[in-house]
């Protein structure tokens, strides 16, 4: 397949009609004729005029008009809160809301309709620029804590639902054993629940990697693993993602439990290092952050979930120049935006120091784009050898007209409903217009799901 | 004119199948059959099935399928702003970015061209639901600080544009005297300049009130303009718009110069009150938030601006519950999305106190629809007599669907991309689709203007 790309964003800076060439999900040819003049210095003086893209990719169906991006990496996720958007907000939305409404949910889940939410919220996730999820996926049981005939029955589910909306998925089976630093799990969370680390090694050994499928592992907290559990899922080798320090009164009951921060209890079960991605890394020490940086640990930032659950702004530049990669997540699906989360991590930085310029919109973009969390290095540039995605902006909507389609473009001035067609691994999975039946399916999904 | 509302929000609550009648412009009669049934609380219980919302607004013309809202007042706007978005963050977007992008384009502007900039980004708000906009308006003279032939051709030039557009105006003609307490202006702010409050009320008297348009006045800071003119400008009677406090810089240069917070100088002036709104009010004291509260000021949040600038987060809550009312506006242009702007009100109150709860969805519209800050008090509500102004959704879209079709979905779900139709003073002046022809517009004007 050959594609022409009216502008993209290469690893080398913004190019202009680039052709890509594309076999078996991977791009085998990445020519820009005019990438020297067009690399980003030069990008600035000569103005990209917008109302050039009113070419029409069905009509020319191999030149795709606009701004196409590397596909985008979502690296937390949990589908089934889509469910809840809008509905955690009732009356005024307190924490308490927000956990009995997301406990009301997970407690109507069956395999069935965890797909059919899942399908859908995947749907949305591809529709908005996300071409790799990692879902953080811990209801496991029967909503009385008994297992499925098949033990993986909620994990499959998730499987089926990402390879039908053509999203790859990077599952985190998750252990869930207590409700917080040793004590037992609430009756709303048995479905949660296994208590040993092997009984969750078993549910992922039940389970296959494919092309488009890794299956790792996540402890869900230091709150709801204890240390030998944490260090057993650190030894098995797989992916290992980990909720951290999102909230002070984590950190404060790991200090009065263990007396060290949840970092520092991590890096001492050897749950740390470049396979471990930890989620939020809100509230860190500067210790933390050296501990994460040093060891290469990646950080999966959700901007948009910290907001709407109070949590805080993290310290995301701080962790990228100690040496994490950091990335995004959609995490709660209170927003299904990468741009609007991407910026949101640029924007946190500008309210919590009162002060601009944190972080490049190319370096914002590099950090959405980066799949290494998802167990996909191959996955998220523009280049020969690489996994052919493709997010495709429209840089003439009333959100991007005039802005001069750069990099800038994507991370300040779009938002998810500006994209016009996305690729995952060469196959077309989202066309603008494809967005209508989605809503229906994620209304039937979620009305099936509360009725 | 007789129109059918699906679902609507009432001053009583949301309600389903709402006839309003309307002539010259406002409503004559609002009956909701179902509403006493449908009131808040029975909302929760009889979940809307936004299935149901397939009907298409074109082939039943008197039906608007959807959730409709009040027309929303945009409090707070540069219109040349738009302009910027998206270059004000090339490289890492500093303040002195952003200081240097926006002097040149303020620099380039003249009559024509600010009339297309404006026309087009008044035309982004009428679509994105902002049925009002203040408008902060300080580009008065020629670059060089020579008045136009006529004084105020900038100043009619915005007028036609949001008449254009279908946009209501409260014109804000602004007085900027100085760089910063008595200094004199820099040469790129030779063009904002009247060096006496009489020379802008002389400007302002040129102008004329008309059904859909207000003459206020603002003062753009306690930097830019001092006391005797504050007291000049309060004494003449119309609405008073200032910038207050977005910055800690200001409030030490105030204190610096005159021993006082600039809210105290405000007051002592006697430029607070019903009559006032105040922009940002992001680093206030105790006592500032009473005497802005005290005297009914009003308060125009621009938060999604705030964050992009570093601002802070401001004390909403504080301010309104000492008795202000809060308000938004898109100031910057950064992002224009009214939906956006209001959950921003509550989010910022979560990151910067780590709870939520402090706004529920309800009060959250209510303060986007308050439009008295724009000298319109008989707009924003749906009742008998009011401007008939509605602003419709779209509840099944990818970002609405499955989230209850209530005020949570208007403020915590929904996007300006989420807005299908809106009428402003029984006009309809926008539909889902003119926005590909706004889009150009915005092309068109920003790229002439730079080129």
């Amino acid at each position: 397949m050959r594609l022409v790309l009216e502008r993209a964003l290469l690893p080398d800076g913004i190019a202009d009609d680039v052709v890509v060439e594309i076999e078996d999900g991977r791009f085998t040819s990445v020519t820009a004729p005019g990438l020297e003049r067009n690399s980003r210095g030069a990008v600035a003086a000569r103005e990209f005029r917008s109302t050039r893209l009113t070419g029409d990719s069905d009509r020319d169906s191999d030149r795709l008009p606009g701004l196409t991006l590397p596909g985008l990496a979502n690296t937390h996720s949990h589908a089934f809160h889509r469910a809840l958007r809008g509905r955690t907000q009732r009356e005024r939305g307190t924490f308490w809301t927000w956990r009995e409404q997301m406990y009301a949910v997970a407690g109507r889940l069956d395999p069935d309709s965890y797909f059919a939410l899942a399908r859908a919220a995947y749907r949305e996730m591809v529709a908005a620029g996300y071409t790799g999820v990692a879902e953080f996926h811990y209801v496991h049981h029967r909503p009385d804590g008994r297992p499925y005939d098949d033990p993986a029955a909620m994990s499959r589910a998730l499987v089926a639902a990402a390879a039908e909306a053509g999203i790859r998925l990077t599952l985190l089976p998750t252990l869930y054993s207590s409700s917080g630093f040793g004590e037992p799990v609430e009756p709303e969370q048995e479905r949660f629940r296994h208590q040993r680390a092997e009984d969750l090694l078993a549910l992922a050994d039940g389970l296959k990697d494919d092309d488009r499928t890794r299956i790792g592992l996540a402890a869900h907290s230091v709150r709801a693993v204890a240390p030998d559990q944490l260090a057993t899922l650190a030894a098995d080798g797989r992916l290992l993602h980990v909720h951290l320090s999102e909230q002070r009164a984590e950190n404060d009951g790991c200090r009065a439990a263990y007396g060290v921060t949840p970092t520092r209890l991590l890096a001492d079960a050897g749950a740390l290092g470049p396979r471990t991605t930890v989620v939020h890394a809100t509230h860190l020490t500067d210790e933390d952050v050296a501990l994460l940086g040093d060891s290469g640990t990646t950080v999966s930032m959700c901007p948009t979930t910290e907001r709407d659950l109070g949590d805080g702004i993290g310290p995301a530049r701080r962790l990228r120049d100690a040496g994490c990669p950091v990335t995004v997540g959609s995490d709660s699906q209170a927003v299904v935006d990468p741009f609007e989360e991407l910026r949101a991590v640029e924007l946190g930085e500008r309210l919590a120091t009162q002060a601009r310029g944190h972080w490049t919109a190319r370096e914002l973009v590099d950090a959405g784009a980066d799949h290494r969390a998802l167990g996909f290095p191959d996955a998220g540039a523009i280049e020969v050898g690489a996994r052919a995605d493709l997010v495709t902006i429209d840089t003439g909507s009333v959100r991007t007209a005039g802005t001069g389609a750069a990099e800038e473009t994507a991370v300040f001035a779009a938002t998810a409903a500006d994209v016009t067609r996305v690729m995952v691994d060469g196959r077309v999975v989202f066309r603008r217009g494809d967005d209508e039946a989605i809503g229906r399916e994620l209304a039937t999904a979620i009305e099936e799901l509360l009725s």
